[in-house]
């Protein structure tokens, strides 16, 4: 019995957790998870129906519902566009990638890497980014130049923290312009894609901070660090914007066996930089951004110039503080320069100069997201026009017949799947689907040939010949800018 | 020496294999992998120099390129226009879900899921399908009614096919209607959806088989079959596209234990069916549905109606066949009704009745690539209207500057990324990424404030007011309907 209280116990404070969780108004997928363990602990007792499976996604991914699919496409709507006014074509590829082609690419992050189980075939992994994907596809196909875009889910195993958005399985959008072409030109291009992107999304002040691999390089070198240790302090500094100098500098002395008057050196100038020294991109004319010391970009491929937008004043605590410091959301778009990554897979080492952006599609989704729900904005997840209604008995082909008119006529039209719907019901569909017309027929609009049109919003009902109801609706359509 | 001589002689053999698929013009995929495997041979001669890596896309899967990805959209487009046309609104799941989730869903089909590796967290499992994560989906958020729409890859450890669009990564659009309705109406939209569809693609001629599970299920019962054999010998009947009558009966007696007389007596339904009994489904008024008794569909989770759509006319020879017979491309459509699905999800078994279809992409792309080909149409990748360019040295800064302006129009623009490119090389960009305008700078130009538009086809050029380029070119590209 001691085991069964003990269970008992630990259900009661399962419960409490879950009511402070939605109390606080938790993310779903947060109280989901905490839900899944209570119903474990109730399955224990043995006198619970077990449900049959656990109802969750993986850890660290979610499922969109169809409010959120509506922004997620207005935000990469946005971004598709600029892509293509920027003269980009786009790519796809597979999902996962022969496990050896990512091996080595990602210096410390490589231990995030979701391997494939080995079922009797190739070893393999989910792609751990889309830059990877793109240089392998450069180099098998021998390409010498390519503008592309390419949006797609990538995979990192994690500690996941999805209230700030950060997720295993995300989106990245990324546009990469490779080929040798004259100094800084495709640099500038990629950090006014940024500028576009956050600009038009509206989601506050942002700044992009940019630095360049080489002067990192050479501050480590004047700081006295060994030049094998160059990617691995690097990866140290990039944890800047999440954790303390303090942290960073032990991680650097006491995991990296970096010497302290290095690590001393290094906090002097990137602790220096970063705040003061604003300056603007003189030819495109963008005025947010800042050359930034500390910024460092984790990944080992970059050769030259890097950047990182940052979204202000959307709260972030930092992993370790105990004191509640407020600082940015992070990091919503970054890349940079890698002229070396296409040459690894090359077979004669050919290199071809690439430099890229990615856009941290999720932060921007919850920020989207939380933005909407606090303005109590409507989204529309469908966009039907019509709904094909009757109030009649044994209307049900009249119906569809009718349906399949506006179908076939390029009108976007619903029925009620009710062989004889009430007449108010269909009325409260329209309304709470924010359908704009509903198309009403009886016998006796079949007697005299024409169709009730019936104004959602309005409640107006105007006869109108069956022959002219496509062109009617499409104009009306047309000037509500459906 | 020997095992040298035995290692040459295989690479004088693959390399013929290689030349031969060159010269039938073989998928580029498959002589990427055949010659992945000389490069390997020559590597164990230890003489040639080796690749870094293997430059492959796993097996049975591809990258798309600009050209595939402009097709890809537009068959995409054509579906979702039809999607949303008929009022659905789309979620997203994540690529892959808890192993348990999918564990129990697709009968035989099981041993092809791709499993992750263990890495020290849940067992998971790449989706099979779309339809058991919709199910999941339901039942998670006890959802009592949804129509829609989902586009997204998924993952079958298959033997692949490529040439005949048969792949390991591929894409499913898929629609479904949940909830409780009246009889066969959401079940006739479904059937009407593939029909838009399949007629909007304009691929020839195609027919639509339906049948029912219960029809199926009665057709065993009085063949002789045991109840728990219904599902297995269903799972050999839908091989029938693929394979000869005489290896299903094979397989159903040999592997499956089943008694000839049985066998037999399917096989005189299955085969007396299919062709003669021609009816058209009254009310949506399609004329290309036929019930067809060998339709059986492979997954066990159908319950109630089960369709395909079928082309006519592409060649396909059947897998076993040693004369070249042939048949249609196979199925490009398929789904059916599926009651039981979301109940085995949820905690008390409710059940919520489904019906859906799933369109499989691969194959009309693939028809659809060869259609282009053959037709030797040109493919648009990029959609830029204006290219802005300058003959005269140090107009970089003028020619950004420019670009800024239309940027921030909204007008697709590019320049070139070389600081002092050449007239010539600029007009042959623009000819071959069919870029409609020119806007040419140079000193003159700016000193007039004009700016020389150039129609790249006519090859016309006009002096235009700087303060008029946004509006004339707007206008321009609007009525050339760009």
């Amino acid at each position: 019995m001691d085991n069964r209280q003990a269970i008992q116990q630990s259900i009661r404070e399962q419960g409490d957790k879950i009511r402070k969780l939605k109390a606080e108004k938790a993310a779903k997928t947060e109280v989901d998870e905490e839900v899944a363990k209570l119903l474990d602990l109730k399955a224990q007792l043995g006198d619970e129906p077990t449900p049959k499976t656990v109802l969750k996604t993986p850890k660290g991914t979610r499922d969109y519902s169809p409010k959120q699919m509506a922004i997620r496409e207005g935000v990469f709507k946005v971004i598709v566009d600029c892509f293509k006014r920027h003269g980009a074509e786009t790519i796809d590829t597979p999902v996962f990638e022969l496990k050896e082609t990512l091996t080595g690419k990602y210096g410390e992050d490589s231990k995030l890497i979701y391997d494939l189980q080995d079922q009797g075939g190739e070893l393999l992994s989910l792609r751990y980014d889309l830059t990877v994907p793109f240089a392998r596809y450069v180099a098998m196909n021998k390409i010498a130049k390519i503008k592309r875009y390419h949006i797609a889910k990538v995979y990192r195993r994690d500690n996941p923290a999805m209230t700030r958005g950060r997720y295993r399985e995300f989106y990245q959008c990324d546009f990469d312009i490779a080929g040798q072409y004259d100094p800084m030109i495709p640099d500038a291009e990629c950090i006014k894609i940024v500028y576009e992107i956050l600009d038009n999304l509206k989601l506050g002040n942002f700044v992009i901070k940019v630095n360049h691999r080489l002067i990192l390089d050479g501050l480590f070198e004047v700081c006295g660090v060994p030049k094998d240790k160059f990617r691995t302090v690097c990866s140290s500094v990039d944890k800047l914007d999440k954790t303390f100098w303090e942290d960073v500098r032990g991680e650097m002395i006491d995991d990296k066996g970096l010497d302290p008057i290095s690590a001393d050196k290094i906090g002097e100038y990137v602790q220096l930089n970063g705040n003061d020294c604003e300056g603007g991109h003189r030819v495109l004319a963008i005025t947010l951004v800042r050359f930034d010391m500390s910024l460092a970009r984790g990944l080992d491929y970059y050769t030259g110039v890097i950047y990182e937008a940052v979204l202000e004043g959307a709260e972030l605590v930092k992993s370790n503080s105990k004191s509640k410091e407020q600082i940015g959301v992070g990091s919503v778009a970054g890349g940079g320069r890698y002229d070396g990554l296409v040459g690894m897979f090359a077979a004669k080492g050919k290199k071809v100069p690439c430099v890229g952006v990615s856009i941290g599609i999720e932060r921007l989704f919850s920020i989207m997201e939380a933005k909407m729900e606090r303005g109590n904005q409507e989204v529309r997840t469908v966009e039907t026009e019509v709904l094909v209604a009757s109030a009649q008995p044994n209307m049900l082909e009249e119906r569809l017949r009718l349906c399949k008119e506006l179908w076939d006529a390029g009108i976007k039209a619903e029925i009620s799947y009710k062989a004889n719907p009430k007449m108010l019901d269909q009325y409260q569909y329209a309304e709470k689907a924010v359908i704009p017309f509903l198309a009403v027929i009886g016998e006796q609009e079949l007697k005299d040939g024409v169709v009730t049109l019936r104004d959602t919003k309005t409640r107006e009902e105007t006869p109108v010949p069956r022959a002219d109801l496509v062109s009617t609706i499409k104009q009306k359509c047309c000037s509500n800018s459906i």
